[in-house]
């Protein structure tokens, strides 16, 4: 059996930087009770010892891994647990489970983007839903592609709780010689960043597609990065205890670089089929993977609606994903707007 | 003849940016006086009508180029002068000019260093050697690789000058469809800005080198905009007249990204060379071609002996470059400073 932790450690999610975690985190030597929402991909990772579609090169102990048909039951039996799902399958997964589910658990949100139709962070979403206290939340963030992390490259993690003390013994059981984890308290700051980036990848790649330079992409970044800090700055300023929202960190800066520049992003690679003249419709059919910056730029959108910060361009992307605005036009009214 | 401006156009350099705004000049039908170093470089382009190095697709328009061979000459005969230049040239350059060369002239600066061995800013240079008030001094900047803007891929240029009503005149000399101009006040730092900048894509060269990923690089340029960010703070407070820098634009991160991302920037590549184990000396003579964050680095260094801003990765690339610092070791002592 695994290293002892204080914590029983449960995974709910399987795409690849769960898997990633799952590599990691076992190679720490920890036991990791694992929810896979397909049985046949336990099945899978069973007899192969590997993941059937991420990451096939990392191969598993097996002797470390409890595997679960059940998110209910994962949750029951474990005590810190690590949510992560694509927004987009987020509520179904969590609609499972009974109201006291997460009652003395800590959870840890790998999750990138807003949950369901009301467009929450989870935390808000854990605690109207289950009254989980903001103190026993925790969430993940940073340029992490799970590539390079599987791949042992040097990657920072960013380790966001409110709960200093908690945040202490937690934060480290993400530690290796090859991930190096960062704390902050800015919890609602950094979920918003990640939010954020995706969607301003997609337009990346959409620049990229429409035939845009490197000179154009590095002055689309910046201002991306302009209109980040804009909106954080206007929906954490509300926040008194929330910490200033650090741009220029890996958190910030550095996950919206990766996403933006690496070919691994595949925020990055839909916008770019955009910007060659798929459909939304046909791009997502092609990618047969979930771009979280689609769902994203709707939730920003709808969200801003209130908070009102300046943002041409998530506007301006939300007006071609979800309002049949066109590429190109959509640019070029922005091209006047950047400086 | 070209068409008229109230300006004669100067060029002094013949590099591929020299040449890029030649080309862009003279499609917009205005007449360049060229002073261009080699004799023979002038016979090429009488003969051919593109440059023997750079840019080769760029063909010109013969009855709108002026040659000279003699900087001082060249300098009599216009009244705004663009000075395009390597660093490590321009000292040997601006001293064969008289005193008084710059009565009475505008200068543009599009030098990305620090002059000879005072280490200082050209404005500064020429008003201590040639009595040039700064308002007369003007520089551009932003992320523009020369190939990108001779394939007129849309750029931003960020044109600066104290003098508001004369940028407001000079800044329109250089917009295109493809070149979109940012006026800006803050001469200072914007320099500092693309000065750093070299040093920095160096180093992202040399991580690249030895082996480093993308999520690593992401974090070295976040935390790369942080020191920049420091050290025009420190530099730039005392001077109470500059403007406030902007960092999140294109003249500042913008022009950070391209230089560190570009498969164009021959920092970069410079910097890999070194990560991969050539020697300074080596990947000098390799590359024949100028790697300004090679000099800069020094400079930097010996400026910031007095500002004293934190600032780890600039002085551990130093380190390499001029002191025999081995890559790896720098790049491991800056991983622990990252967040």
């Amino acid at each position: 059996m695994g290293r002892e932790t204080p914590y029983k450690i449960g995974l709910l999610g399987s795409g690849s930087w769960a898997t990633a975690l799952a590599k990691l985190l076992t190679g720490k030597g920890y036991t990791i009770h694992w929810w896979i929402r397909q049985p046949e991909h336990i099945r899978y990772l069973k007899q192969h010892r590997h993941h059937p579609r991420y990451l096939s090169a990392v191969h598993f102990d097996l002797r470390k891994l409890i595997f679960y048909e059940s998110a209910a039951e994962l949750v029951a039996r474990t005590d810190l647990i690590l949510v992560c799902l694509p927004s987009a399958f987020l509520k179904a997964v969590l609609d499972t489970l009974p109201p006291s589910a997460f009652r003395d658990r800590y959870v840890v949100s790998a999750v990138k983007g807003m949950v369901g139709e009301t467009h929450q962070l989870l935390n808000d979403f854990l605690e109207d839903r289950f009254g989980l206290p903001q103190e026993q939340y925790f969430n993940i963030t940073g340029p992490c592609h799970a590539e390079e992390v599987a791949a042992e490259k040097l990657s920072y993690l960013t380790v966001c709780g409110k709960d200093r003390a908690v945040l202490e013994r937690i934060a480290p059981h993400f530690s290796t010689p090859y991930l190096q984890t960062v704390l902050s308290t800015d919890v609602r700051g950094t979920q918003y960043a990640a939010v954020l980036k995706n969607i301003y990848a997609l337009g990346a790649g959409m620049a990229h597609g429409l035939g845009y330079g490197d000179n154009f992409l590095a002055v689309y970044i910046a201002n991306c990065a302009l209109e980040m800090s804009r909106f954080n700055t206007a929906v954490c300023g509300t926040q008194e205890e929330e910490a200033a929202p650090q741009l220029l960190s890996s958190a910030y800066l550095g996950d919206l670089l990766v996403t933006c520049y690496s070919s691994y992003s595949r925020n990055r690679r839909f916008g770019n089929m955009i910007g060659k003249g798929y459909s939304v419709r046909a791009a997502q059919i092609e990618m047969d993977m979930v771009a979280e910056g689609y769902e994203a730029a709707r939730s920003v959108y709808l969200l801003n609606r209130e908070i009102a910060a300046p943002m041409p361009v998530a506007t301006a992307l939300y007006q071609v994903l979800w309002e049949h605005g066109h590429p190109l036009e959509c640019f070029t009214s922005l091209e006047k707007k950047f400086f």
